[in-house]
């Protein structure tokens, strides 16, 4: 709540209190008090302190100034800060205004850490990938869960097409508080590993691929047409989507 | 594993005591014992009887004779039985030759409850849906829920066109473990809902609308580009999946 | 606003002004009132009672039964009704339960008249079609007019293949307050319209056509992508809309 | 009309009075008389001139070269120059040339103001954005109006997935003329807006978004299918085209 | 011309020649005259008299009602009628009540001839399928062809998978003034008759496929992505179409 | 070659030989001939005899009656006839009309042995599908099989969402000569088919989904984006075609 | 006919003409002979040099050593070139290399004139676009059409929202042998140009637009699902396949 | 299997055979093996070894840098290693570092030929283009066959528009083990020439092409849709897949 409004409306109770203001008036004023007076960006604000959720800036269809802008002003909050999709030319531009950034060129994501992310009480989540060119989209899911406190354990290349090598992985599967499945081309890993395990898994098509792949189209589908119960789906090449949604799931740091 | 194959696996291991068996043969022999002798299949029975998930029967492409035909089966080995996507008159041909079935006709889902569920130690889901069209899409997630032991509150027919009625509702929401929403039109629920709530949501679209909504396209499109962070989506219509998800999120009977 | 949470918020500003609760306390305890109580449904009560706008149905995806039901409700309330894309078979079950029922065929729409109409202080809206298949598409828009007080000029069968048509008829789009131009086919008639007069345009595909047409897809591309400024679009066979968007253009009865 | 025409029609009108010609002759001439000569351009003319709408050039397809040269005869009329879809380079080019222009980087367009803009009688439209990303079509949108006589309240960066923030927005969109509601991504603001308010409303789809988003299709689905009756619609970053249909909305200058 | 247009013109310029309306003033009022005036409909009407094009009646989108209502004042003026996809069951309903009706079941047709059909001064047209599924459009041209005055050749069933059988006709194809090619599945036929021709070719892409074929949307694409120059391509089923473009470039009968 | 043409190509050769044609006039009558006159025909017949491949009918688009005169036609020949895509409702017509054909009701074909089906040379196809309602699919490339003399191996229901299921039955994929790979839904099944063996694959996507399956357009494009290398496809539902194509790769009979 | 083949043959039946060959291997050995021995190119080549229709090069997928190389080959037997698609640095580099090579960069065409081209004997053909954006196209047509022996008359930037553009230049399209209409955004001009001439009319979609107009399909599924009957349409910017479709129709010089 | 899992199991049976481990223990260590312990990669890496089978690294998603470090690896086991879709730079780049690699320039590949290629016992592949567009994926074709031992015989630019072209061919059809079809614009060609041989036949549809073909969906639909019964089909551009089909049909090397 903004201290004007929270001004405004404790002046109006104490009115009240002081019998300058009737019981009517003050009842037709409180219908008309903006909604944000009743608490919601508090509500969210405390949310966020507690958990560590960090100020998301989704990086790409912004400049690189637009970013620093937003960024430092974040930063003058205290709160952690998340860029995501940012191409490496900008990610320069962007450390360079604010050297406390760190980048993780693999996940094209970028960090300022300016207080401790507390950990999430349960197991970390396994993030799979079909191929290692889906590995990108996977780090964007790492980091993220990284900046929100949740452990991971990755396994990497283990497409449909030589399946021994996601069988050998069972157990880190088995050991996980879920399943983040990456997977371009024919988007069939998160069927074959919603059907190893019942963990909760999330499937997240990648725009690797090409011709009758559709930049993507192709593993969302599959994906939404799974015959392995349960399988969710986030959109394409949305690893930080997907992580968000394990924030969802797991509980609350203590 | 199968009882022959676990027989065969203990004949060699005995052969090997016996030293009638090499340690060469028996690693060439143990290399081609089939893979289902290693428990897939009784790991997941055994999974099955202690939560309770029913055998699940996808009625639609399937003949009334050829649903009898496995519900009977299934119906023989004890365990409970849930028959989605089924119309009015196989659902009736059905309940003709299996007089235990229970038809949920909102739902178009048909159950065959021979054992207990056992309740899962959780708060009930929401389900919500935009409009009353939605409704046996919503039906179809309730009573899957039910069916894993999952309790359910109705939130019907809070569409974003009267945003206050969902507003209306927000404290069911939050006393919820999730919430699916389902919302055919423009299937711009789940987002509002993703932004009401901290707690897991899954969108289902629903083929409910017409013209440029291409029977449920334009809503599936709409929930995977949301701009609500961590929201996940199943398949059109699909409310038996969303349940599975949250059958997959929710903690175990204990 | 429900009486329950007026009385209760009563009693709360009684209470302060009694002493008995202190400011912060009050504050508190305002921040958790449920959204409805600041009157949005009132609002939207009274807009309704006094424009004369009616209560609608949208008939497709509801059985005669769910629409009988739900229009007996409405008119218990004394409220005008709408029902739309009301197929004949449902229109004569509904009105058999619903005698005060009026059908309009042409528009497969139904109407329950339960107060006058106030009529809207403005000029006709012209309602044009391209060919005489669309007539079904332009009449809903007509019924939807006529229930929210507005008049109709109706202009059929002007389609662009006979330009000759549509400039017989300027004078009428002329003396309009605006038009909605209905067309299936290749949907070019909303364009030419929109070059011939300054009035509000507003273009209805319709899912009259063939093959390449994809079930009105072509047309209402062909709107969207038109050539001619300031032509707004709704969606395909949606006459309903297109009536409502000009009843939030002209003004209200006085 | 052209000189020539007029001077053609004229000496016919002549001959008739002279008697040189006679009436079967002169109707016979007559009917082959150019369309243009009934006087659409003169018409389209006059209006322009009354109500300050400037000739328009879509600037995306033409190189700065056939921008200069166009936007250099329209400055020569008088008129008042709007060029839209004008990317930096363009931009720089051609205000080299023509040093009177202005550009409004933000909204990717140039204006060449040579006559006074009337006011229309009537309060400013309210310009909506979902995210900060789609500010550029909002612009567009804004910079259309104002060179049109409109006035423009800006609310920006009010998305579905934090409704409190369009909420508290609500007293600006009752006081506006109308609404324009720019989204990308899921595209569900329009719907929310169109709930809230009575006003007119016009979504504006734009292409900020990815995957599943498909270029701005998934969100011009979303308006199209929307239940807020009454939403109409125009193509994917149509700024411009929202803002024209506005100014077909709303009252000429006096 | 309406004979009401006609005197108001003439007593016009009457009025001009005695000198009771000068110049100025006439020239304003003819400014003003409806297009209609300047005998359109009456030229198309002459044409169509002369060439013995008759009346065209689209069948499927009307009920039998409609068309027979169409059909008989059509009849009244002594016209010939085509009436096209005409479904059995509305054929025989329409014939019943214009006993004068001929019903051509293959084509889906059917026709009125109440006047001799002038034969065009040129080759028949060579009428091609790809497999005898296509027949129904092929005939659906054939009959559209001789209600124009045009001969036929059919050649049926030359689809390119044997590709001998179109060779064997060559000799019909040369002796044709143009190719109609009707083909589903691929829809690869017109690029082939196209390289061995240099005769007019036009491709009708048909519904008869199923799966990727897409409803014929396959077909359309190959055909209009045809490497053979000057191919062009009508709508899917469209016979009616590919016979009215033939109808275009022949010499109409002298 | 057709008698006749064989006797005009001897006789003109006999008036070469005897000198009463020349060698130039024989040469430019040469050119003239039609082209079946070369023997494709005969060779593909040749071909047909010895392979004992059917006379196929694809029985979708046709009538009954039509089906019938085919069928009639190619019996009397003594050759042997598939019909595919064969409803129940005209699978009982033309039996009763060609006592002889045997219909098999699965895969919806009917065929007609008059002759013995030489047996391949070459161990059988395995036909695998994902999952039950994916069977008539597989039943028509089975019957196909057979038809032209290859032996089936079946493995039915093995879907990737229980992976253990297909590797249970490799020693079967090992054992064949090829492998046909039938599957809806997701059409995840023939990636990992690919990965295990390495004999030929061929994927057949089914209609067998709904919502974002598209009506096989989702499994279509999965199998022709996968991962697995040496892969091919058929059309959606096209058991057929897969089976011929089988029938392009393995050894004819000896 | 290739010099070796017509010698082999001639030997043949020379050798049966001098009783050392009998009839039936001779028969045996012309049943072997390749297809083009039957004369196809040079019947080609005839039509080609007799017309004059220019060897045509398809620049866009090739690189500027590849057209090089193409057209010295062709350049050298005499004949006239054309090279379409053509982008300007290409167009550079190829003319740098054939110096007599004539550029038309507004076609994006270049052509090579060895020989006279014979005028066809036929009025211009109208090409008309309904933008300035879309003249590439036109003049690619107009070029082609050059090449061809067909005159032009342009009729530019006559779109369907300033309708009186299209009626003001009537005459030239009644003057014509057809027309070709070139549209991109909404596309309906051809539907306009075909309802007010029964001459030929080809519509030409482009890919000028943006959003709802998906890089040209819009237009072309509005041209194919037009209403104007006789219409035909080529591929989205394919004027020259447009101007080739018109040298296919009209007589070939004398 | 790994060094260290093969010792372990070996250490298994011997505790076993020494009475250390009875057998109820060993059968519970058993089931827990990972499956690669079973021996996957190793058959696998056989059939490798004796086929001659390359490595095969997808270049197109990956930096130069981490495809000289996967190929490096590579190198260093002394496979041979095909890299596959490298443009120009990445290539130059690649091999630098790596110099022993061979570049073929038209198939946009690179090869490490590190131990003799054994040949397949067979007659080589035709590989087919329809135009000289296509050529580069019918090189990736040719190389890929080569690197597996297949001959390879070229029929470039034998497109539909023309086809005595490749009737001109047909011999080298029919002395192949089977066709590669490569064909853009509408893909027409493998439909022609399934028609005329019996041998295996494989469609390549590439992105040749423009407008309404879509970047290969256009032949990809084609020919999925074709009437030649056992075309089977890859992804649009993929000459890999389709050479990879071709070895698993053909006998291995002896």
């Amino acid at each position: 709540m903004r201290p004007m409004d929270v001004e405004r409306l404790k002046a109006l109770l104490e009115a009240v209190r002081a019998g300058t203001v009737d019981t009517a008036n003050a009842l037709s004023e409180l219908r008309d008090l903006p909604f944000r007076d009743l608490g919601f960006a508090t509500v969210d604000h405390h949310r966020q302190l507690r958990t560590g959720v960090p100020e998301v800036i989704f990086g790409e269809p912004k400049t690189a100034e637009q970013i620093v802008a937003i960024a430092a002003e974040l930063a003058r909050t205290g709160q952690n800060v998340l860029i995501t999709r940012l191409d490496p030319a900008k990610a320069a531009a962007v450390q360079a205004e604010l050297p406390g950034l760190k980048i993780a060129a693999a996940a094209r994501t970028a960090t300022l850490e300016q207080r401790p992310i507390p950990a999430r009480p349960c197991a970390p989540i396994a993030v799979v990938t079909a191929g290692t060119a889906d590995v990108p989209v996977a780090e964007e899911a790492a980091e993220t869960l990284r900046m929100i406190g949740i452990g991971v354990s990755r396994v990497y290349d283990v497409g449909v097409a030589g399946i021994h090598r996601l069988l050998d992985r069972r157990a880190t599967l088995e050991a996980s508080s879920g399943v983040i499945v990456v997977a371009g081309m024919e988007g069939a890993l998160p069927s074959v590993v919603g059907g190893l395990t019942g963990r909760p898994v999330i499937g997240v098509p990648t725009s690797i691929g090409y011709g009758a792949h559709l930049g993507g189209i192709a593993p969302m589908l599959t994906m939404l047409s799974s015959c392995a119960a349960g399988l969710t789906v986030v959109n394409i090449d949305n690893g930080f989507g997907a992580a968000m949604a394990m924030g969802r799931i797991l509980p609350l740091p203590e």
